[in-house]
């Protein structure tokens, strides 16, 4: 339960416990400013409840994007996954963001499965059970609602041929000590591991190979992965493409404190697939903050749940001014998150048979 | 011209200038025995001129194969061609042998070409360029004879699929100062080089992958490719597939002396698509040996133009008592080369529909 004085700022502003400005100053990454919002304003109509409150906050070259985009140029999205597990909220956070991005400025995605660093990594999954998860992870992604026809899923391993050409341009460009400075690999990595980083900068070109001519690729990613991008940055730089450009969010707490959902700890997240009582007990045993703004409770509304900034709103300051306590909070939150995933799950039956074309 | 005295020793027994039974002993590669020569004859009726002049002479795990095969198991054959340039007759050798294997025990042959590590060399060639010698050199290949029901191209760059699962599990499998040790890379290799020797090393695995039980992969190879095939015998091991075999073979020394037949001098190798005026002059200008087992004319023969033993034995001979003269042996070998060429460009003319469809 929180406390009773009432905040100076709008919920949007409070990081929690993640010091995201911080961050923006480590990597060097650019704000997204109130000029920005509005330039995407114009395309979009009404900003997405996501960039109101800043879940999306920061960037790298957003705005070389929408110049190309205001040029009649298109650009394209592209995110993944490793198919090792079932999703959970967190991940929705960005793809719901995506799914946003594709459908206000018409871009395709390209939605990279990488199966093929599940499998290289120590204690890492095989081919049946990545193929397995493959399949369930790209049910959560079209059950948000992507357009099938923008959307390509590369799936690394069977469609290695897509990408190996591109992966070959870049690890002719990038040396064992830069990845081993990046990545900071232990004392003898595999050439697996060592490889692996060229087939996921790949996609980034892809657009631009195929159209022969540049294409820049947007990719909305955590902002702890941006020294990966640097690299992927540089490359097209020596290689001609335009350099991927990225759109930064923040990450929905997990459960029970900790700092970020964690699929390697199941109570901490609540996955796509659990049943309605499984997300009561989950909400029921799970950690409250001190204040809103570091209680998982109003963030799993206000990052994804909740679109309204009004009830987000209301959420915020009942819980300050104690209207709610914290046994009500949840019982509404699990009645949230059930009635949205009632709908994830049903989507997710419909589309199985067209999803399991579109990974063919 | 050659000395005058009878030689003790026949023909091919003699080396040239190559030590090749020291390279047997600095590999540790077991020699071709007289036993497992009769073992080979017996499915394969008289030896092929290659094994009785002992052009292939050294093996390993060859005895390993026939057990198999003896078994009732198949094996397959692999070899392969980094497409940047031409065909020479000193590729034909091991190809010839390669052919005669695959018609003698029914086995497929996996021909890989490495367009990705041409392109990923300093000055490598571009895809078009590649492309360009994937289809020569598969026509020069075709042209020997090969059965195309039991003959698969793979071109690593289009056809990665097939080969990046298996290249994933061998590069989980290998390190990075394995690799540098083995191939002496210099201070700070690019990715694709370190990653590279894996897609090399997956098609040895191929069928057993898609027998789902172990079937033996030999390769006709260079005896200094012995260290590479070592580390994939390795992981073989690891990775419970057959260890790949291989049979060595000499090597056709070039037209200038020079000890190996080499793509990057063109006066040193007759190409397949030389014309006879071309192949005339360059024999006419080749240096001779002071002895024919050291003579490029007469290896020409031995190694490669010449099925018949009697007839090579007569040249040697007639060379060492002085019956023919340099001038009338050149004039005699370019005969023969353009013979052997006529058909062979005739050949590639005929199949480049039919080739062109295998590497689709």
């Amino acid at each position: 339960m929180a406390g009773k004085e009432a905040p100076a700022v709008t919920p949007w502003e409070v990081n929690g416990e993640i010091d995201y400005d911080g961050l923006m100053e480590r990597f060097g990454t650019e704000p997204i400013t109130p000029e920005l919002l509005e330039r995407v304003r114009q395309h979009t109509g009404r900003l997405h409840y996501m960039l109101r409150r800043g879940v999306f906050y920061s960037h790298r070259d957003l705005d070389t994007v929408l110049d190309h985009y205001e040029g009649g140029g298109r650009f394209v999205l592209y995110t993944g996954r490793g198919p090792s597990g079932p999703v959970h909220l967190g991940h929705l956070v960005p793809w719901t963001f995506t799914r946003h991005l594709q459908e206000a400025f018409g871009s395709q995605l390209i939605f990279q499965f990488t199966d093929d660093e599940r499998m290289l990594i120590r204690d890492g999954i095989d081919e049946e059970a990545a193929g397995h998860w493959v399949l369930e992870n790209a049910l959560d992604v079209m059950a948000l609602g992507f357009d099938p026809e923008k959307t390509e899923f590369i799936v690394n391993v069977r469609h290695a041929a897509k990408l190996y050409p591109l992966a070959l341009k870049i690890a002719r460009d990038i040396t064992y000590s830069t990845v081993r400075t990046v990545f900071g690999f232990g004392d003898d990595p595999s050439l697996g591991m060592m490889f692996f980083p060229t087939m996921q900068a790949a996609p980034c070109f892809l657009a631009s190979e195929r159209d022969g001519e540049p294409v820049p690729c947007l990719v909305p990613a955590e902002i702890e992965q941006d020294t990966y991008w640097r690299i992927t940055r540089d490359v097209a730089r020596k290689l001609g493409y335009p350099k991927p450009a990225q759109v930064h969010g923040r990450m929905l707490p997990g459960l029970t404190g900790d700092a970020k959902t964690s699929s390697s700890q199941p109570l901490t997240a609540i996955y796509t697939t659990d049943v309605p009582e499984l997300v009561e007990r989950k909400i029921e045993e799970a950690d409250t903050g001190d204040h809103p703004a570091r209680c998982p409770m109003y963030q799993y509304r206000n990052l994804l749940l909740t679109e309204n900034d009004d009830e987000t709103h209301e959420f915020y300051v009942d819980c300050l001014e104690g209207n709610i306590d914290c046994r009500e909070c949840k019982a509404r939150l699990a009645e949230a998150v059930n009635r949205f995933l009632g709908k994830h799950q049903r989507r997710r039956r419909l589309i199985r048979g067209s999803v399991e074309k579109m990974l063919e």
